[in-house]
């Protein structure tokens, strides 16, 4: 693969693995818009938040590569593919970083375990336009054809000029049919939390496991501008992720409870 | 251990492992404000983030019990610690969540990778009044002693009245002798990032691995109001976190450009 001055450069990664077809999905619709370096696991990744790789080395292989892409598989978190990408695989910044389709929804507090959203968290803190998808369907066969028309208008949405420093883009599409998703709305996150999460078994010589397991609880059910209000009603939710976790409107209160 | 009704359930976790030296610290200290529980992995856990185990089964072994303290490990991450606790570990809803003390600070952005932080963001989201201590200093033989006047001060302050829900405190303590500590200063997150974060090498086989390293750049040396300067001229930082990472100023622009 070689780059033209003109080309743009997509760096495409995901958390469900290489061989998941929401990830198959998001390449062909990238494939419109530039040439192509995706760096994913073999196996799935969910659930690994921004986490680094630091105690083993990290290995890349290259599996495939035309004129037009290369795919490389890596035994890191999706944050240790954009890290090695953006410093050991391009020769140059990419143009976007683009991560998913995740198998599952990432909205509310799902964007702390995030590893789809992670990826775009890494890309914006490099400072390159960056966006997460994911389809509100877990399940094998989900239908991820309603998600390209919105991938298409985000990247267009997007093109002319770039987010500011430090914030990614957070996209959820409904799992309905296309002609059933109402439009695209910008939200906020939905305060929520999990609840009940663990399922205790015993193993064969008698020792206690658990697995995690939950369900989402929506703190806020009846608020109409977050993230879950927009999947449950039929739109496509997109929310404004920042690298501030500060909540700068407490930092007045706290000064005064501290005298400092 | 029995909780009576006037006892303060203290929950502690870390990502540096059981037998960390600030952890140790942070036990010590919490002694002298409540009942503990204790769950920490053996091996250490930096940079998991918020990571969850999802693929295999956890396992917890409680280690020791007194009359004022439990102290179990689990194989999971400090956020998989919290949520086992909290769940199937505890009779009751702990009145704290405590996480460190951090082997090395945990300020800007390094609270999106940190264990640390995780576990106190995973405690605030249970509706916990939770905060991170870390030091800024990564070496074996690190001085704790230091950072307890300042762990005492955090107890004392909070201790009237909860933190706002889905806020926790990311508290980083410069590595200087007590007297050369000059205060504690409320702070925003600081802008930055991580560069240059591969080595490059060949393993006997003669093929390539990588090793995770690099260097924080700070995007605004200048900016007085951040953790990062709080560190730097011998402040300890409190910055309150938020589980929102919503960019809510960019909201209404982002509106404009998808006329959603």
């Amino acid at each position: 693969m070689e780059l033209g001055s003109e080309d743009k450069l997509i760096l495409i990664t995901n958390d469900d693995g290489l061989y998941a077809e929401g990830l198959r999905t998001l390449l062909e619709v990238m494939e419109e818009f530039g040439k192509i370096v995706l760096v994913s696991t073999i196996e799935s990744m969910s659930g690994m938040s921004q986490a680094l790789t630091v105690k083993t080395p990290l290995r890349v292989k290259l599996l495939e590569e035309t004129d037009n892409r290369r795919i490389y598989t890596c035994n890191g978190t999706p944050t240790d593919s954009i890290k090695l990408a953006v410093n050991q695989l391009l020769g140059r910044k990419p143009d976007w970083v683009v991560s998913g389709i995740n198998h599952g929804a990432n909205a509310s507090v799902s964007v702390l375990y995030s590893g789809t959203m992670a990826a775009a968290l890494e890309g914006c803190l490099y400072g390159i336009n960056s966006v997460g998808f994911s389809l509100n369907d877990f399940s094998r066969t989900a239908n991820f054809r309603p998600c390209k028309k919105y991938i298409r208008i985000v990247m267009k949405t997007l093109a002319g000029q770039s987010l500011p420093p430090g914030i990614c883009l957070n996209v959820n599409i409904p799992a309905v049919g296309e002609d059933d998703i109402k439009g695209i709305m910008i939200c906020r996150q939905a305060k929520g939390n999990w609840k009940e999460e663990f399922e205790k078994r015993k193993d064969p010589m008698g020792r206690t496991y658990y697995w995690l397991t939950g369900m989402f609880h929506n703190h806020e059910p009846e608020a109409t501008d977050t993230d879950e209000w927009a999947l449950a009603n039929g739109y496509v939710s997109i929310v404004p992720v920042s690298v501030d976790m500060t909540a700068h409107w407490y930092l007045d209160d706290l000064k005064q409870r501290f005298g400092a």
